[in-house]
Protein backbone atom coordinates (compact mmCIF):
# COMPACT_ATOMS: atom_id res chain seq x y z
CA UNK A 1 0.00 0.00 0.00
CA UNK A 2 1.47 3.11 -1.41
CA UNK A 3 1.25 6.04 1.19
CA UNK A 4 -0.54 9.06 -0.45
CA UNK A 5 -1.10 11.85 2.05
CA UNK A 6 1.47 14.06 2.01
CA UNK A 7 1.98 16.51 4.95
CA UNK A 8 4.58 19.96 5.78
CA UNK A 9 6.06 19.51 8.31
CA UNK A 10 7.77 22.81 9.79
CA UNK A 11 10.60 21.10 11.43
CA UNK A 12 13.98 19.38 10.11
CA UNK A 13 13.36 15.79 9.73
CA UNK A 14 15.01 12.56 10.47
CA UNK A 15 14.41 8.98 10.97
CA UNK A 16 13.54 7.49 14.39
CA UNK A 17 11.95 11.04 14.95
CA UNK A 18 8.09 10.92 16.59
CA UNK A 19 6.35 14.40 14.86
CA UNK A 20 3.73 15.78 16.95
CA UNK A 21 0.53 16.64 14.74
CA UNK A 22 -1.09 19.95 15.04
CA UNK A 23 -4.60 20.43 15.69
CA UNK A 24 -5.68 20.98 12.29
CA UNK A 25 -3.48 17.99 10.19
CA UNK A 26 -5.53 15.56 13.41
CA UNK A 27 -8.72 16.51 12.23
CA UNK A 28 -7.33 15.68 8.48
CA UNK A 29 -5.62 12.82 9.22
CA UNK A 30 -7.57 10.79 11.69
CA UNK A 31 -10.69 13.15 11.30
CA UNK A 32 -11.41 13.31 7.47
CA UNK A 33 -8.63 10.43 5.99
CA UNK A 34 -9.54 8.65 9.23
CA UNK A 35 -5.96 7.09 9.55
CA UNK A 36 -5.14 4.61 12.51
CA UNK A 37 -2.18 3.61 13.91
CA UNK A 38 0.53 2.56 11.21
CA UNK A 39 -0.92 4.35 8.56
CA UNK A 40 1.79 5.40 6.62
CA UNK A 41 2.11 9.36 5.45
CA UNK A 42 4.80 10.94 3.74
CA UNK A 43 6.28 13.78 5.27
CA UNK A 44 8.70 16.80 3.76
CA UNK A 45 10.45 19.65 5.60
CA UNK A 46 11.46 21.55 2.92
CA UNK A 47 14.96 20.71 3.10
CA UNK A 48 15.72 17.14 3.64
CA UNK A 49 13.46 15.54 0.95
CA UNK A 50 10.54 13.53 1.86
CA UNK A 51 10.18 10.70 4.06
CA UNK A 52 7.81 7.59 5.11
CA UNK A 53 6.38 7.92 8.35
CA UNK A 54 3.41 6.44 10.15
CA UNK A 55 0.72 7.18 12.72
CA UNK A 56 2.16 6.85 16.24
CA UNK A 57 -0.75 8.45 17.74
CA UNK A 58 -3.83 9.51 16.65
CA UNK A 59 -6.22 11.61 18.76
CA UNK A 60 -8.86 14.24 18.12
CA UNK A 61 -6.86 17.28 18.78
CA UNK A 62 -3.49 15.57 18.06
CA UNK A 63 -0.99 13.12 17.85
CA UNK A 64 1.91 11.68 16.40
CA UNK A 65 4.09 10.04 13.61
CA UNK A 66 7.29 8.13 13.67
CA UNK A 67 9.19 8.94 10.91
CA UNK A 68 10.86 6.00 8.78
CA UNK A 69 13.34 6.11 5.89
CA UNK A 70 13.82 9.05 3.47
CA UNK A 71 11.98 8.18 0.19
CA UNK A 72 12.97 10.60 -2.52
CA UNK A 73 16.00 13.41 -2.00
CA UNK A 74 15.44 16.60 -1.61
CA UNK A 75 14.89 18.29 -5.22
CA UNK A 76 15.69 22.10 -4.49
CA UNK A 77 13.55 24.33 -7.12
CA UNK A 78 15.69 26.71 -9.66
CA UNK A 79 16.55 30.11 -8.04
CA UNK A 80 13.86 31.65 -9.72
CA UNK A 81 11.40 34.82 -7.93
CA UNK A 82 8.37 34.84 -9.07
CA UNK A 83 7.02 38.73 -8.57
CA UNK A 84 3.86 39.53 -9.01
CA UNK A 85 1.30 42.64 -8.34
CA UNK A 86 -1.98 41.12 -6.02
CA UNK A 87 -5.27 41.36 -7.45
CA UNK A 88 -8.51 40.19 -6.58
CA UNK A 89 -8.63 37.93 -3.67
CA UNK A 90 -8.76 34.43 -5.67
CA UNK A 91 -6.92 35.50 -8.24
CA UNK A 92 -4.21 36.03 -6.43
CA UNK A 93 -4.62 32.67 -4.40
CA UNK A 94 -4.09 31.28 -7.11
CA UNK A 95 -0.92 33.04 -8.59
CA UNK A 96 0.59 31.41 -5.28
CA UNK A 97 -0.70 28.41 -5.51
CA UNK A 98 0.42 27.77 -9.36
CA UNK A 99 4.18 29.34 -8.57
CA UNK A 100 4.35 26.42 -6.09
CA UNK A 101 3.28 23.88 -8.89
CA UNK A 102 5.47 25.63 -11.60
CA UNK A 103 8.78 25.66 -9.15
CA UNK A 104 9.20 29.23 -8.44
CA UNK A 105 11.80 29.35 -5.52
CA UNK A 106 10.24 32.55 -3.89
CA UNK A 107 7.15 34.66 -4.67
CA UNK A 108 7.62 38.64 -3.90
CA UNK A 109 3.74 40.35 -4.23
CA UNK A 110 4.98 43.95 -5.01
CA UNK A 111 2.91 47.31 -4.95
CA UNK A 112 3.43 49.05 -8.37
CA UNK A 113 1.69 52.64 -9.29
CA UNK A 114 -1.57 50.75 -11.02
CA UNK A 115 -2.44 48.13 -8.07
CA UNK A 116 -5.22 48.74 -5.90
CA UNK A 117 -5.02 45.92 -3.16
CA UNK A 118 -2.48 47.69 -0.63
CA UNK A 119 -2.77 44.80 1.49
CA UNK A 120 -2.33 40.95 1.65
CA UNK A 121 -2.59 38.57 4.14
CA UNK A 122 1.01 36.67 4.23
CA UNK A 123 0.51 33.88 6.44
CA UNK A 124 -2.99 32.93 4.50
CA UNK A 125 -0.61 32.88 0.84
CA UNK A 126 1.80 30.93 3.11
CA UNK A 127 -0.40 28.42 4.16
CA UNK A 128 -1.66 28.18 0.03
CA UNK A 129 2.16 27.45 -1.06
CA UNK A 130 2.49 24.64 1.80
CA UNK A 131 -0.99 23.32 0.91
CA UNK A 132 0.55 23.51 -3.05
CA UNK A 133 3.72 21.53 -2.20
CA UNK A 134 2.07 19.03 -0.46
CA UNK A 135 -0.28 18.37 -3.56
CA UNK A 136 2.32 18.37 -5.89
CA UNK A 137 4.60 16.13 -4.88
CA UNK A 138 7.51 18.74 -4.45
CA UNK A 139 9.67 18.88 -1.77
CA UNK A 140 9.71 22.20 -1.30
CA UNK A 141 8.07 25.18 -0.20
CA UNK A 142 8.32 28.73 -1.32
CA UNK A 143 8.56 31.79 0.68
CA UNK A 144 5.94 34.71 -0.04
CA UNK A 145 7.06 37.77 1.23
CA UNK A 146 5.58 40.45 2.69
CA UNK A 147 4.18 43.18 -0.03
CA UNK A 148 6.75 45.89 -0.67
CA UNK A 149 6.75 48.40 -3.05
CA UNK A 150 8.01 47.76 -6.52
CA UNK A 151 10.55 51.31 -6.80
CA UNK A 152 12.30 50.35 -3.65
CA UNK A 153 12.67 46.12 -4.35
CA UNK A 154 14.37 47.46 -7.96
CA UNK A 155 16.22 50.14 -5.80
CA UNK A 156 18.12 47.46 -3.46
CA UNK A 157 18.00 45.30 -6.73
CA UNK A 158 20.94 43.11 -6.70
CA UNK A 159 21.94 42.79 -10.36
CA UNK A 160 23.44 39.74 -10.44
CA UNK A 161 19.82 38.73 -10.57
CA UNK A 162 18.39 39.10 -14.00
CA UNK A 163 14.71 40.06 -14.61
CA UNK A 164 12.17 38.36 -17.50
CA UNK A 165 9.58 41.18 -17.36
CA UNK A 166 5.89 40.53 -19.12
CA UNK A 167 4.39 43.38 -19.92
CA UNK A 168 0.93 43.68 -21.63
CA UNK A 169 2.43 46.49 -23.53
CA UNK A 170 5.01 44.50 -25.47
CA UNK A 171 2.01 41.35 -26.76
CA UNK A 172 2.69 40.65 -30.40
CA UNK A 173 6.43 41.47 -30.29
CA UNK A 174 9.09 39.49 -30.49
CA UNK A 175 12.13 39.24 -28.17
CA UNK A 176 13.96 36.55 -26.28
CA UNK A 177 15.06 35.37 -22.66
CA UNK A 178 19.23 35.00 -23.08
CA UNK A 179 20.34 31.87 -22.00
CA UNK A 180 21.75 33.33 -19.13
CA UNK A 181 21.80 30.63 -15.89
CA UNK A 182 21.78 31.84 -12.27
CA UNK A 183 19.46 33.51 -10.39
CA UNK A 184 16.26 35.07 -11.98
CA UNK A 185 13.41 36.73 -11.34
CA UNK A 186 10.18 37.13 -13.50
CA UNK A 187 8.27 40.58 -13.04
CA UNK A 188 4.10 39.75 -14.20
CA UNK A 189 2.64 43.47 -15.16
CA UNK A 190 -0.13 44.69 -12.85
CA UNK A 191 -3.45 44.27 -14.40
CA UNK A 192 -3.53 48.21 -15.21
CA UNK A 193 -0.06 47.12 -17.08
CA UNK A 194 3.14 49.15 -15.45
CA UNK A 195 3.26 53.48 -15.30
CA UNK A 196 5.55 54.80 -17.70
CA UNK A 197 8.16 55.37 -15.30
CA UNK A 198 8.61 52.18 -14.04
CA UNK A 199 8.48 50.54 -17.45
CA UNK A 200 10.82 53.23 -18.41
CA UNK A 201 13.18 52.43 -15.40
CA UNK A 202 12.83 48.28 -16.06
CA UNK A 203 13.95 48.68 -19.61
CA UNK A 204 16.88 50.57 -18.61
CA UNK A 205 17.91 47.98 -16.12
CA UNK A 206 21.11 46.43 -17.09
CA UNK A 207 19.64 42.52 -16.64
CA UNK A 208 16.31 42.83 -17.13
CA UNK A 209 15.02 41.30 -20.62
CA UNK A 210 11.13 42.59 -21.95
CA UNK A 211 9.46 39.07 -22.68
CA UNK A 212 6.29 39.18 -24.72
CA UNK A 213 3.25 36.33 -23.89
CA UNK A 214 2.05 36.03 -27.39
CA UNK A 215 -0.21 37.98 -29.30
CA UNK A 216 -3.63 38.29 -26.68
CA UNK A 217 -3.27 39.86 -23.58
CA UNK A 218 -3.29 37.57 -20.70
CA UNK A 219 -4.95 38.31 -17.06
CA UNK A 220 -2.40 38.49 -14.91
CA UNK A 221 -2.46 34.77 -13.73
CA UNK A 222 -2.56 33.20 -16.70
CA UNK A 223 1.11 35.04 -17.47
CA UNK A 224 2.42 33.45 -14.10
CA UNK A 225 1.74 30.01 -15.38
CA UNK A 226 2.64 31.16 -18.94
CA UNK A 227 5.77 33.03 -17.87
CA UNK A 228 7.15 29.96 -15.58
CA UNK A 229 6.51 27.99 -18.45
CA UNK A 230 8.32 29.91 -20.55
CA UNK A 231 11.33 30.22 -18.37
CA UNK A 232 11.48 26.65 -16.83
CA UNK A 233 11.47 25.50 -20.56
CA UNK A 234 14.34 27.23 -21.69
CA UNK A 235 16.34 27.94 -18.38
CA UNK A 236 15.18 25.82 -15.34
CA UNK A 237 13.95 22.60 -14.53
CA UNK A 238 11.55 21.62 -17.29
CA UNK A 239 14.95 21.40 -19.94
CA UNK A 240 14.83 18.42 -21.76
CA UNK B 1 -10.45 59.19 -25.92
CA UNK B 2 -10.25 55.29 -27.18
CA UNK B 3 -12.45 52.58 -26.64
CA UNK B 4 -11.39 50.87 -23.68
CA UNK B 5 -14.93 48.37 -23.32
CA UNK B 6 -15.01 45.67 -25.89
CA UNK B 7 -18.44 43.54 -26.55
CA UNK B 8 -18.78 40.73 -28.55
CA UNK B 9 -21.56 39.96 -30.49
CA UNK B 10 -23.78 37.09 -31.64
CA UNK B 11 -24.14 38.75 -35.54
CA UNK B 12 -22.12 38.96 -38.13
CA UNK B 13 -20.89 43.45 -38.06
CA UNK B 14 -20.58 45.53 -40.89
CA UNK B 15 -19.85 49.27 -41.08
CA UNK B 16 -23.28 51.49 -41.15
CA UNK B 17 -25.30 48.86 -38.91
CA UNK B 18 -27.55 49.28 -36.02
CA UNK B 19 -26.66 46.62 -33.26
CA UNK B 20 -29.22 46.03 -30.82
CA UNK B 21 -28.34 45.59 -27.54
CA UNK B 22 -29.15 43.10 -24.61
CA UNK B 23 -30.26 43.76 -21.46
CA UNK B 24 -27.34 42.16 -19.65
CA UNK B 25 -25.22 44.71 -21.89
CA UNK B 26 -27.53 47.36 -21.50
CA UNK B 27 -27.43 47.34 -17.49
CA UNK B 28 -23.80 47.30 -18.25
CA UNK B 29 -22.77 49.57 -20.84
CA UNK B 30 -25.30 52.37 -19.46
CA UNK B 31 -25.79 51.15 -16.23
CA UNK B 32 -22.34 50.27 -14.63
CA UNK B 33 -19.91 52.06 -17.33
CA UNK B 34 -22.37 54.81 -17.85
CA UNK B 35 -21.81 55.16 -20.91
CA UNK B 36 -24.40 57.90 -23.04
CA UNK B 37 -25.12 58.27 -26.97
CA UNK B 38 -21.75 58.96 -28.70
CA UNK B 39 -19.64 56.81 -26.46
CA UNK B 40 -17.20 54.60 -28.09
CA UNK B 41 -17.31 50.89 -28.10
CA UNK B 42 -15.15 48.12 -29.46
CA UNK B 43 -17.33 45.74 -31.05
CA UNK B 44 -16.34 41.64 -32.21
CA UNK B 45 -18.53 39.28 -34.04
CA UNK B 46 -15.68 36.37 -33.29
CA UNK B 47 -15.59 36.05 -37.79
CA UNK B 48 -14.97 39.71 -39.19
CA UNK B 49 -12.02 41.32 -36.97
CA UNK B 50 -12.92 43.97 -34.56
CA UNK B 51 -15.22 47.10 -35.41
CA UNK B 52 -15.22 50.78 -33.55
CA UNK B 53 -19.12 51.64 -32.82
CA UNK B 54 -20.90 53.65 -30.49
CA UNK B 55 -23.63 54.21 -28.34
CA UNK B 56 -26.98 55.24 -30.85
CA UNK B 57 -29.31 55.04 -27.98
CA UNK B 58 -28.85 53.90 -24.43
CA UNK B 59 -32.22 52.52 -22.31
CA UNK B 60 -32.49 50.98 -19.16
CA UNK B 61 -33.33 47.96 -20.48
CA UNK B 62 -32.05 47.88 -24.36
CA UNK B 63 -30.27 50.39 -26.50
CA UNK B 64 -28.49 49.78 -29.55
CA UNK B 65 -24.77 50.61 -31.42
CA UNK B 66 -23.74 52.15 -34.28
CA UNK B 67 -21.08 50.40 -35.93
CA UNK B 68 -18.83 52.60 -37.64
CA UNK B 69 -15.31 51.39 -39.40
CA UNK B 70 -13.41 48.37 -38.97
CA UNK B 71 -10.18 48.64 -36.53
CA UNK B 72 -8.36 45.16 -36.21
CA UNK B 73 -8.45 42.56 -38.61
CA UNK B 74 -9.82 39.02 -37.55
CA UNK B 75 -7.08 36.65 -36.39
CA UNK B 76 -7.78 33.14 -36.35
CA UNK B 77 -5.59 31.20 -33.58
CA UNK B 78 -3.85 28.02 -34.70
CA UNK B 79 -6.23 24.84 -34.98
CA UNK B 80 -5.85 23.36 -31.35
CA UNK B 81 -8.14 22.33 -29.13
CA UNK B 82 -7.84 22.08 -25.66
CA UNK B 83 -9.52 18.61 -24.14
CA UNK B 84 -9.78 17.49 -20.56
CA UNK B 85 -11.87 16.50 -17.92
CA UNK B 86 -14.18 18.76 -15.86
CA UNK B 87 -13.71 18.70 -12.40
CA UNK B 88 -14.59 21.17 -9.60
CA UNK B 89 -16.37 24.45 -11.27
CA UNK B 90 -14.35 27.33 -10.65
CA UNK B 91 -11.52 25.23 -11.90
CA UNK B 92 -13.17 24.40 -14.88
CA UNK B 93 -14.40 27.99 -15.21
CA UNK B 94 -11.39 28.78 -15.02
CA UNK B 95 -9.56 26.58 -17.51
CA UNK B 96 -12.12 27.52 -20.03
CA UNK B 97 -11.36 31.40 -19.66
CA UNK B 98 -7.14 30.10 -19.67
CA UNK B 99 -7.70 28.63 -22.96
CA UNK B 100 -9.19 31.45 -24.63
CA UNK B 101 -6.76 33.51 -23.71
CA UNK B 102 -4.45 31.36 -24.66
CA UNK B 103 -5.66 31.08 -28.13
CA UNK B 104 -7.37 27.37 -28.48
CA UNK B 105 -9.84 27.33 -31.17
CA UNK B 106 -12.37 24.78 -29.41
CA UNK B 107 -12.91 23.13 -25.84
CA UNK B 108 -13.75 19.68 -25.51
CA UNK B 109 -14.77 18.79 -22.20
CA UNK B 110 -14.88 14.60 -21.97
CA UNK B 111 -15.07 12.41 -19.57
CA UNK B 112 -12.74 10.09 -18.44
CA UNK B 113 -12.36 6.76 -16.38
CA UNK B 114 -11.51 8.37 -13.34
CA UNK B 115 -13.22 11.66 -14.50
CA UNK B 116 -16.04 12.71 -11.23
CA UNK B 117 -17.94 15.21 -12.75
CA UNK B 118 -20.43 13.83 -15.43
CA UNK B 119 -21.86 17.08 -16.06
CA UNK B 120 -21.12 20.81 -17.19
CA UNK B 121 -23.33 23.57 -17.95
CA UNK B 122 -21.95 24.13 -21.31
CA UNK B 123 -24.45 27.50 -21.63
CA UNK B 124 -22.25 29.00 -18.88
CA UNK B 125 -18.71 27.51 -20.02
CA UNK B 126 -19.56 29.37 -23.32
CA UNK B 127 -20.41 32.54 -21.53
CA UNK B 128 -17.22 32.11 -19.77
CA UNK B 129 -15.10 31.83 -23.28
CA UNK B 130 -17.03 35.34 -24.37
CA UNK B 131 -16.28 37.36 -21.56
CA UNK B 132 -12.26 35.76 -21.70
CA UNK B 133 -12.58 36.94 -25.20
CA UNK B 134 -13.81 40.36 -24.67
CA UNK B 135 -11.08 40.81 -21.62
CA UNK B 136 -8.14 39.70 -23.62
CA UNK B 137 -8.24 41.21 -26.75
CA UNK B 138 -8.87 38.39 -29.26
CA UNK B 139 -10.85 38.49 -32.27
CA UNK B 140 -11.88 35.18 -31.80
CA UNK B 141 -14.69 33.08 -29.51
CA UNK B 142 -13.85 28.80 -29.30
CA UNK B 143 -16.43 27.05 -29.09
CA UNK B 144 -17.13 24.87 -25.90
CA UNK B 145 -18.15 21.85 -26.96
CA UNK B 146 -20.63 19.32 -24.98
CA UNK B 147 -19.06 16.72 -22.61
CA UNK B 148 -18.51 13.85 -24.52
CA UNK B 149 -16.88 10.33 -23.51
CA UNK B 150 -12.76 10.32 -24.49
CA UNK B 151 -13.33 6.68 -25.59
CA UNK B 152 -15.90 7.77 -28.03
CA UNK B 153 -13.98 10.92 -29.16
CA UNK B 154 -11.09 8.97 -29.70
CA UNK B 155 -13.22 6.18 -31.63
CA UNK B 156 -14.15 8.55 -34.30
CA UNK B 157 -10.26 10.43 -34.23
CA UNK B 158 -8.98 12.18 -37.31
CA UNK B 159 -6.08 11.26 -37.67
CA UNK B 160 -4.98 13.99 -39.59
CA UNK B 161 -5.14 15.96 -36.12
CA UNK B 162 -2.41 15.05 -33.85
CA UNK B 163 -2.49 14.95 -30.22
CA UNK B 164 -0.04 15.91 -27.53
CA UNK B 165 -1.28 14.54 -24.19
CA UNK B 166 0.19 15.60 -21.04
CA UNK B 167 0.23 12.48 -18.48
CA UNK B 168 1.02 13.25 -14.54
CA UNK B 169 2.86 9.58 -15.19
CA UNK B 170 5.20 11.20 -17.64
CA UNK B 171 6.35 13.77 -14.58
CA UNK B 172 10.11 13.97 -14.63
CA UNK B 173 10.47 11.97 -18.22
CA UNK B 174 12.01 13.70 -21.36
CA UNK B 175 9.93 13.70 -24.57
CA UNK B 176 9.51 16.36 -27.47
CA UNK B 177 6.71 18.13 -29.50
CA UNK B 178 7.21 16.89 -33.15
CA UNK B 179 7.62 20.52 -35.75
CA UNK B 180 4.46 19.38 -36.71
CA UNK B 181 2.08 21.91 -38.54
CA UNK B 182 -1.37 21.82 -38.70
CA UNK B 183 -4.26 20.27 -36.93
CA UNK B 184 -3.55 19.60 -33.03
CA UNK B 185 -5.33 18.97 -29.87
CA UNK B 186 -3.94 19.00 -26.42
CA UNK B 187 -5.16 16.60 -24.21
CA UNK B 188 -4.89 17.09 -20.48
CA UNK B 189 -4.74 14.19 -18.10
CA UNK B 190 -7.50 14.28 -15.32
CA UNK B 191 -6.84 14.66 -11.50
CA UNK B 192 -7.23 11.11 -10.76
CA UNK B 193 -4.92 10.26 -14.27
CA UNK B 194 -5.76 8.29 -17.05
CA UNK B 195 -6.68 4.74 -16.24
CA UNK B 196 -4.30 1.98 -18.07
CA UNK B 197 -6.24 1.08 -20.79
CA UNK B 198 -6.83 5.08 -21.73
CA UNK B 199 -3.09 5.07 -21.89
CA UNK B 200 -2.06 2.46 -23.76
CA UNK B 201 -5.04 3.26 -26.50
CA UNK B 202 -3.19 6.68 -26.34
CA UNK B 203 0.35 5.63 -26.55
CA UNK B 204 -0.74 3.27 -29.20
CA UNK B 205 -2.23 5.55 -31.53
CA UNK B 206 -0.37 7.01 -34.43
CA UNK B 207 0.00 10.89 -34.24
CA UNK B 208 -0.22 10.90 -30.20
CA UNK B 209 2.52 12.47 -28.29
CA UNK B 210 3.27 12.26 -24.25
CA UNK B 211 4.74 15.37 -23.32
CA UNK B 212 6.17 15.72 -19.99
CA UNK B 213 5.72 19.43 -17.91
CA UNK B 214 7.72 19.31 -15.62
CA UNK B 215 9.45 17.28 -12.51
CA UNK B 216 6.46 18.53 -9.97
CA UNK B 217 2.90 16.67 -10.52
CA UNK B 218 0.52 19.50 -11.93
CA UNK B 219 -3.09 20.43 -10.83
CA UNK B 220 -5.48 20.02 -14.24
CA UNK B 221 -5.76 24.11 -14.36
CA UNK B 222 -2.04 24.38 -14.38
CA UNK B 223 -1.53 22.00 -16.76
CA UNK B 224 -3.76 23.08 -19.40
CA UNK B 225 -2.31 26.86 -19.33
CA UNK B 226 1.37 24.97 -19.44
CA UNK B 227 0.48 22.60 -21.92
CA UNK B 228 -1.02 25.71 -24.29
CA UNK B 229 2.09 27.63 -23.55
CA UNK B 230 4.54 25.11 -24.25
CA UNK B 231 2.39 24.36 -27.61
CA UNK B 232 2.14 27.76 -28.73
CA UNK B 233 5.52 28.84 -27.84
CA UNK B 234 6.65 25.75 -30.38
CA UNK B 235 4.29 25.49 -32.95
CA UNK B 236 1.54 28.15 -32.37
CA UNK B 237 0.70 32.08 -32.52
CA UNK B 238 3.68 32.40 -29.47
CA UNK B 239 6.48 31.59 -32.38
CA UNK B 240 9.11 34.24 -32.83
Amino acid sequence: MTAKIRLYVDQPLGQGQSVPVTREQAHYLFGVMRLGAGAPVLLFDGQSGEWLAEVEEAGKRGGSLRVGRQVRPMQMPPDLWLIFAPIKKARTDFIVEKATEMGAARIVPVQTEFTNSGRIQRDRLQAHAVEAAEQCGGTFVPEVTDMQRLDRLLDNWNATRRIMFCDEALAGETAGLPAAPGPWAILIGPEGGFSKAERDRLRGMEHAYPVPLGPRILRADTAAVAALTLWQMSLGDWRR
